[in-house]
């Protein structure tokens, strides 16, 4: 199997990712925050360990401003659902995934909240001024993604944040593609808030993901319950990250997603940025010679996370795909992404696309097998 | 370390457990439900396996009436929040967890929500005539927990979801405790809504956990989100379980839940409760013996889930804990156990409780060891 789905889900994983979680939950997995025994500290011990780690990867200084969660999709609704009320603007973008569009038009629908929607170009990147000449007076927060999932577009997040702080917006940044291949300072995408998956690019585990939080901002929570902390409270504690961690945590998780992203740091963050745009720009070139071909995403490192997204004109994402696995045991993903106005840009509504993204594991070889398949696709169409 | 904090999170769990979810890891975890190749379907078809395997051992006959969550509370959060609105009336009781009373209180506070909280016996049983009683015109809904985290006291949830039924009130069970030690058919305590844990008595892992809801019923979800189903639809589905499952699942987490609840079949659901009530009821003879021990729990199978709270008068229940750790190298709980109702209930809100809480991999010396601290403790007290 060639696993080309690396944007769904990584895979492989580390050794060391396996390892360690099997050894926390063999050796010490007490539930951390919950008691003061031996086992219990040295499980909180490991999540504050991953705090650090994470916070250091992304460059924020107090590690309490990041807030685990199940997955990208929680941390965004918790940060979109925490700091709105009904009647707020949200700006976002042509090139949101359902995590983040499904949130916004529910609470249009339901709260009377206002969405504007940016448009882009036709790889989906849009013009910062755009997003500017649509503040309002009761803009409260500007929302975008790092990169597409679906072509793997970089979005200008760096100009967005300006404009953002500069006009007193809250800025949210899904990074959802892209953390894990490309650096990330918080503080230099001027993000107040930003929602990453632990199970793509960082290499840890499915059932992880993070909402980090600027310090001084206050979001109201989307879930209460126990924290550990002020157990006699009836009312939900206010500092982080009690405030937005409710229940027990996924420790082996979060041990799992603390070493993925050791694994990048030894591996070097730029070189897996170099690594996975060579394969890339191996793939997309080699793609744009067969013929029918028609290629979504952008031959540029600095505009590409590792996706190329593509269709033979004329014929189902969905076909292409499945004969892809059939046939040849490549895995890659077709149809609709879960990101309807984005295909609505790329002009890719009624196909779908199939989205070929690559990881670290992946190697030159896989992509020129990758190649081959589809000129042999091609030649039989 | 002998580990008598399976209250917080079981430990250890089967070999099965870790094995299960490294071989996920390593040989098929993509992402389920989120593409049509191979190891996708595989992954997807383990997902399906969990939830057969979790409707058979709750008793209910639809596996996608269960919607995957990272813990209890989040499922009951999803679940309170998903079927009130302002102005509606709850009905729960003293012994709570801070994951329902929390959300509760918030919506009381926030929302315009009517709480009343039944009190019970000195142990926390309540009469389910009191239930009856409090019934109003806008009571929407009940919430009642198997059995209490703190003293493991099993709640008349049979009585109480029958009173629910005969009045047209939703009825939600927590079974945080209790759940992998007594059984429980969703039918028989006539629960509209079930909450559950992956990590405690199920024997699975942290991050897992589940809410079942009554076919038929309509819940809103708190997020909304990619689902891999209606991928073009900028709203979230409205059938189960893809209304309530947003973002990508923990797969390795729910195969490893599922083969917690495998090794409790095999072991035999009867023989883990008469196996843990021995191991209560040799410690609960034991405590009872030793001067100025005040215990809270009831010894009776039928009316404890696994606990022995206690305390020894007139010293803080942190500083027995700490001293069975420290010294002894037992894992216990001490403090307020994220029930400050409870506490009130029991009278201990000014000491906390030592929680001694057993697992099925605990042995009568690991009893008797403890037994032979606390002789020891309350000798030099």
């Amino acid at each position: 199997m060639i696993y080309l789905d690396n944007a769904a889900t990584s895979y492989p994983k580390p050794d060391r990712v396996m390892e360690e979680m099997t050894r926390c939950m063999r050796e010490y997995c007490a539930n951390p925050g919950r008691g003061g025994h031996a086992m219990s500290i040295e499980s909180g011990k490991a999540v504050i360990e991953a705090r650090e780690v994470i916070s250091s990867f992304f460059n924020f200084s107090n590690p309490l401003q990041l807030c685990f969660t199940k997955n990208a999709t929680e941390a965004l609704n918790i940060a979109i659902k925490g700091c709105l009320k009904p009647g707020d603007h949200v700006i976002t973008t042509c090139m949101e995934h359902n995590s983040v569009a499904r949130p916004l038009k529910t609470l249009e629908r339901d709260m009377g909240m206002q969405v504007s929607i940016i448009e882009g170009n036709e790889f989906g990147e849009i013009d910062p001024q755009d997003i500017k000449k649509s503040i309002r007076q009761n803009t409260r927060l500007i929302i975008c993604t790092l990169s597409s999932n679906v072509n793997g577009i970089v979005m200008p997040v760096k100009e967005i944040g300006k404009i953002a702080r500069e006009n007193g917006i809250l800025f949210l940044v899904d990074a959802a593609q892209g953390a894990g291949t490309v650096k990330i300072d918080v503080d230099e995408i001027n993000a107040d808030m930003m929602a990453f998956p632990g199970h793509k690019g960082l290499l840890g585990p499915q059932g992880t993901g993070g909402l980090y939080v600027r310090e001084g901002l206050k979001i109201n929570p989307l879930l209460q319950g126990g924290t550990g902390s002020n157990s006699e409270n009836l009312y939900q504690p206010e500092f982080m990250p009690d405030v937005l961690e409710s229940g027990t945590l996924n420790t082996p998780g979060i041990v799992g997603l603390s070493h993925g992203i050791r694994f990048i740091e030894n591996f070097g963050l730029e070189n897996m940025e170099l690594y996975k745009y060579m394969l890339v720009k191996r793939l997309h070139e080699g793609v744009e010679e067969i013929r029918g071909v028609k290629v979504y995403s952008k031959n540029d490192m600095k505009k590409n996370t590792g996706i190329v997204a593509l269709n033979f004109i004329g014929t189902d994402s969905t076909q292409i795909s499945y004969t892809l696995d059939k046939v040849y045991h490549i895995a890659t993903r077709a149809g609709f992404h879960c990101a309807p106005l984005a295909h609505r840009t790329l002009g890719t509504v009624e196909t779908g696309v199939v989205r070929f993204s690559v990881g670290c594991f992946n190697t030159l070889e896989d992509i020129d097998r990758t190649l081959d398949a589809l000129r042999e696709i091609s030649r039989k169409l």
